[in-house]
This record gives structure tokens, C-alpha cells and sequence, in this order.
């Protein structure tokens, strides 16, 4: 058994992503979709050992951190969410112990939130995506797109605040269950729709009745309903940044943001900060994430 | 038979009701739950007979008029919309006829629409209840609560223009199928709660960051789970008045606005109004909808 071998898990919502570390390399990535959604807090132990299994075998007990849902009320323990302002170079320090049967060395690594009357707001999983972000690229503001698109303000190593966006999960919902998405069959790419979007909702920021006019307009010929999911996507994310832009009151001194996505979500955000006159700067979020995990796991040989 | 008996049907996605009017006074009414999204056009004169075919056996055929959804692509017969400004005195001449096998009079009010490449907007159903409004409490601007709550400017029996604001329906899916709703269980009343979101999604009229926090609290324990939907229906309420003051610049002195509504909405949207500086009166629905339908039927006669 070699000092340096550990195991490092994503553990979500919908999926586990395990990556095992020999001699401090990177060897091998195994996955399953034992997310915490499926697992509830029932057998997160044999989630676990169905995935990685393999690999204790063959290497022995190793340390292993966690980061994600899987430290939610409904993962495989309750980890604390540290207060804000925080310094994510103290999560070392902050890690919940976890009960495995066979005795392995598992911690899971602590959320981060807001307790403000004006903010309540929850981290799990993106601190550890930015614990990797603030040492490859420093900035004062970092984006996270997704389902609960997060906004978070930076100081060196500390976090400040941060919000959420709904985003992507009202996309999500608004096209699969309400009136908007009903009937509008495939989707396709549409630049313009997307801009179109995007304008209306960085300009307007206004958008309780917009959201009808898209059904209106697919109804009376203004849209063609392949592309009612593209001028979605640019209202929600247009109203997004206009949004945080009035309460953060973000300026050219605090670009470039940061934003932390692939290429699909990057291309979204760089217009929708263009249009409010910020600049971005795009890091991949597994790189962060593994970035800020290690000296986690290694902080347990 | 008489020349005063006919039969009037609101018919719209979830329900059909038929009210029999003989000598002119309404004698009787009917439901079934054979609205438009369970029939879906495909066996509209069976619902339709299912309902009333007890009236026309002992009555005789009776002219019969209809508003609704069934008027939609998804209904019996795809009715018109008529594009604003309209009149709503002209729908009379502006009936749908429908092919019934017995060959009965049937006729389906048309919508009404809005094509401006700034607002895409339909209402079927509703401009029944408005014509019977416009008699009842001459207004400058109407608004019916509900699943997509409608903002009517009007002059005199002309609608000039309207707005939709998807209120009811994003309740209702971002509590069942959202984060904001998850795990939130049986709701309670709660005034403190209503009101607190009402103020927020007023005076910020900044909804996109918003609905996470609603999340946030219930988890940081800033609100209790069981009044979650009444802090979301004052932030909805509150966004919706906020954005249609903004588009509409309402005043003082289009005063009072005229809100046809149950009293559960009337109340919810009076205090909304209270908060915008405006005055709230109250009408029912079902009363507008008989006024502004009898002398359609009776142009049948």
C-alpha cells in the first residue's frame, strides 16, 4: 500500500464519478448513476462498494473524500454547510466523518452558505469546484451554469456571498411541463432565437409576462416551435445576469468573471456578459473540481 | 319549444359546464370533466351530447353557444382570434359554426389576439367574461387571476390590448416539480408569508435569483416548509403586478382596477395592487361570463 494512492468521488445528484489516484496519478475514473436522488440516504455504503469495490480489493484501504450531494440530509451523512464569509482553504479541517463497515478512512467535504433575512442561499458540491478556480484563475466573481446556476464573490481564498439562479432547472421544467414547451416537439439550434431571448431578458429583465408570449407567439406564427427551447434559454439567462448584475452592481473593474462550464454553457454566458458589458474568462469544471479535491485526499495520508 | 330556450357552455381545458336557459331564466346546470385536454378534439360531439342530450330530447333543439378552449386547434372546431383592438360588441357576428350530426345550431365564440413583434398574446374563453364585465363595471383595465392571469386595458366594449402572466401555472409546477416545492409537503396558510413574498417580488421584481433562496431557507430553517407556496404566491403576485405596472405605466387614475376573481385571488391581488399604489375592485366570474354570453345565445334565437 503505497502512501499516495487515494480515491477522490463526485458524488450528485443523478451520478457517482469515482477517480482513483496511485502514487499520486491519476489512473482510473469509474461511474454509475447511484446518484443521491436514487440512493436517499438508504444504501449509500453499497452504492459505494458496487463502484469501487475493485479497487480496494486490489489496492488495499485507501483514503477517500467526497465532495456533492452525497453530503446532503438525504446522502450517505449529514455535512455541515460552513457559514459565509468563508476561507475554502480551511476545508481541510472541515470534513465529516463517514461510517463505512469496513472501517476505510471516507470524509465528505462541508457545504458552504448564507444566512442573511435578504440571501438564504446553499452550496454543495461547487465548493470544491472553486476551491480548485481560486488557484488557477484568481477573480473576484465566479459563475457555475447548470441546473442552480451559482454567482459567487471572491476574495483571494475566501467567499465572500453568493447566489443562485434557477436556470437551468426552470428551463428544464418550463419545457417538459408547462404550457410553453407543450407541443413544440425536437428542438433545434437557433442563434437568433437565442438572441433574441437574451436581449429581451438582460433589457427587460421582466420575465412574468414573457414567459405566456413565447406560447403566444408559437400559437400565432411568431416563433417556430423548434425554436421556443433557444429564446427560452436566452430569457432565462438574459434575465440572469441582468439580475445579479443589480444586486452584486458588478462593473468592468470586477471583469473578467469567471466562468466555470464547457464550451456549450461558456459560448451562453460570454454573450449574456457581453451584452452587460463584462468580460469573461472560461475554466473546465472537472479540472477545478480535481484541482481543489487533492489536497483534500492528500490531506488525509 | 320556445323561441327563449337555449343552452350556454363554458367549455375549457379541464371541464365543461352547461347551463339551460328556457323562457330565458337559466333552469339548470351540468359538468363533466370532458374538457379540451381530455377529449382533445377527437370526440367533442359525443362530450357534448354525453352533457346535454337529456335537455334536447325533452326540449327540442335548442340554439347553443360556446366559449372556451373548445374553440382551440385542440377543440371541436378551431375558431377564430380577432386581433386588437377589437370590439367586443362585434362578436356576435364573428361566430364559429360547428357541424353537429342532428344538425343543431351551435356556434363557438372567437378569441382574441395580439400580433406585435413586442407582445404575442391569446385569450379564449375569457373575452366572454370581459364582455359581460365591460356592462357590469366600466373599467380602463381588467385582470382575471388563474393559471395565466390576463391584464386588459380597455375602452368602453373595446379591448386595445392585453397581457399574460403565467402566475398560476408556474405555482403550480415549481411546487410540484421544482426544488422550491421538494419535500415542502401538506402547505398552510400563512399571511406573514404571502405578504413577505408580495413585497420582495414587488419591489424587486427580481424572480430569477428568488426562487432558489426559497430553497435556501426551507433548508437553513429561514421558513417553514409548510409555507413555502404562500411565499411563493406573494413573490409571483408581487413580480406580476411590478412587471405589468412597468409595461403598462398604470396611474392613480386608472383606478380602481377591476379584478374578476374569487375571493381567495381578489384578496391576494387587492393587497398586491395596495403595495402598487393602485385600487382594487371586485367582480365574479361566473356572473361576467353569463352577462357577456345570454346575448350572444339570444342572437341565435
Amino acid at each position: 500500500m503505497s502512501a499516495k494512492n487515494f480515491v477522490v468521488c463526485d458524488w450528485g445528484s443523478t451520478n457517482i464519478r469515482a477517480f482513483l489516484y496511485l502514487d499520486g496519478k491519476q489512473v482510473e475514473i469509474k461511474k454509475s448513476h447511484e446518484g443521491v436522488t436514487t440512493v436517499r440516504g438508504k444504501d449509500c455504503e453499497g452504492a459505494f462498494d458496487r463502484l469501487t469495490a475493485e479497487w480496494f480489493q486490489k489496492y488495499g484501504p485507501m483514503p477517500t473524500i467526497m465532495a456533492g450531494m452525497v453530503g446532503s440530509i438525504n446522502g450517505w451523512t449529514d455535512a455541515a454547510y460552513l457559514d459565509c464569509p468563508v476561507d475554502l482553504g480551511d476545508l481541510s479541517s472541515q470534513l465529516t466523518e463517514v461510517h463505512h463497515s469496513k472501517g476505510y478512512k471516507i470524509r465528505i467535504v462541508p457545504g458552504i452558505c448564507v444566512r442573511d433575512k435578504d440571501n438564504w442561499n446553499v452550496i454543495r458540491g461547487e465548493e470544491t469546484q472553486l476551491a480548485g478556480a481560486f488557484k488557477l484563475s484568481p477573480s473576484k466573481v465566479y459563475i457555475m451554469p447548470g441546473t442552480h446556476c451559482k454567482w459567487v464573490l471572491a476574495d483571494g481564498s475566501r467567499v465572500n456571498s453568493f447566489r443562485t439562479a434557477m436556470t437551468g432547472e426552470m428551463h428544464s421544467i418550463m419545457m417538459k411541463y408547462s404550457l410553453v414547451g407543450l407541443g413544440a416537439g425536437e428542438q433545434e439550434d437557433s442563434e437568433p432565437d437565442f438572441m433574441a431571448g437574451l436581449e429581451r431578458g438582460y433589457t427587460e429583465n421582466n420575465i412574468v409576462p414573457r414567459l405566456f408570449e413565447i406560447r403566444g407567439a408559437n400559437i400565432l406564427g411568431g416563433i417556430k416551435p423548434c425554436h421556443v427551447g433557444e429564446f427560452l434559454s436566452g430569457l432565462l439567462i438574459g434575465a440572469e445576469v441582468a439580475s445579479m448584475q443589480k444586486i452584486f452592481k458588478f462593473t468592468k473593474e470586477d471583469s473578467p468573471l469567471t466562468v466555470i462550464a464547457n464550451d456549450f454553457f461558456y459560448a451562453r454566458y460570454e454573450k449574456a456578459l457581453k451584452l452587460a458589458g463584462l468580460e469573461a474568462k472560461q475554466l473546465d469544471a472537472d479540472t477545478c473540481f480535481l484541482e481543489g479535491i487533492i489536497p483534500l485526499a492528500q490531506s488525509l495520508l
